[in-house]
């Protein structure tokens, strides 16, 4: 359970540092897409995100997209009382796997990208499967 | 436990699915959003989604957006101690919900999209209600 | 556990009033992304969103980022067994910031939608390090 509130902490904050950079970034863009943002803070009031914006958008909203899901089925599998091994592999592997994603897709370094993506979706594998089989031996 | 364990792999499966199948479509279309990908990958380089990766992302959208606050109250509804039939209805019945709602989308089956959104909503707004009368009445 | 599940099924209203809200605006200006919801309900086919739609989904998709990784942080915080209060504090402050947000985001209110956004963050960074001191300390 402790390997699970971790992870979940540090989640947490790699989705929220994506979510408010892509404020910052656009802060520093002077756009914004709400009228009522360009009178309150002076900034020019556009229809579509400009493109540093968009890639900060698309690394956070792919890191949420594959995270939270994760997160339900880690939370059934340390419910269903794993060894302490396969937690850590699961769930700090996925943890690694996840922010180096973020650091790669920020920093736009292919192929390394798809790689640590493609890490993270086995072992979201792996956890749901080893969740069924712990459920379902019970 | 074993409804929500079991149902929620599935919710996980159909969302990473989806997911998955975005990037396919797309890898099919040869084009991509990012510059290192253009370069990596030989894609052409496109300022928005064609057509049918834009169908394929609605579909997830919907999914996940509607899927993941679900499971959130799903949670508090089992751990809330509800029978087993209670629970196979609301679990089992948004599941499968969810999944043909999935089908339809990428198939552009209408009214039946519709029909299986408003059934999901239906059993999420049933789950939240009678989770709330369990844990009040305890 | 109970401040758990009552701060649970309004997040989940929230996000769904959201998001129901978005699909009633679209009917409203009479359009739609999917030819065969055109077809079906006598709609125009646009290739983007109106700009009210996307207020809405705008609204939403903060709403949704925001809270559904906030509550995974909130599990692991009441499952540590914080005191009733500080649980009050951190879950139903949290709560209101967010109701209020979407109520601002809505109607274009700022910079209240801003200041509601900040204390929302804090109060999930506070839970998250709440949660940490709990679990750590065990």
């Amino acid at each position: 359970m402790t390997t699970f509130a971790i992870s979940t902490v540090v989640h947490w904050l790699n989705i929220t540092v994506l979510w408010n950079m892509s404020g910052g970034v656009r802060g520093k863009t002077k756009t914004t897409l709400n009228p009522e943002d360009a009178r309150q803070f002076k900034t020019n009031l556009v229809e579509s995100e400009p493109a540093e914006v968009a890639r900060v958008l698309r690394a956070h909203r792919n890191t949420a997209d594959n995270t939270l899901p994760f997160l339900f089925v880690a939370l059934v599998f340390v419910m269903a009382g794993p060894s302490a091994l396969e937690a850590y592999i699961f769930l700090y592997g996925f943890m690694a796997a996840r922010v180096l994603y973020s650091v790669c897709y920020l920093k736009g370094v292919q192929p390394w990208r798809t790689i640590f993506y493609g890490i993270s979706v086995l072992l979201a594998a792996g956890t749901a499967i080893d969740a069924l089989r712990l459920v379902l031996s019970k």
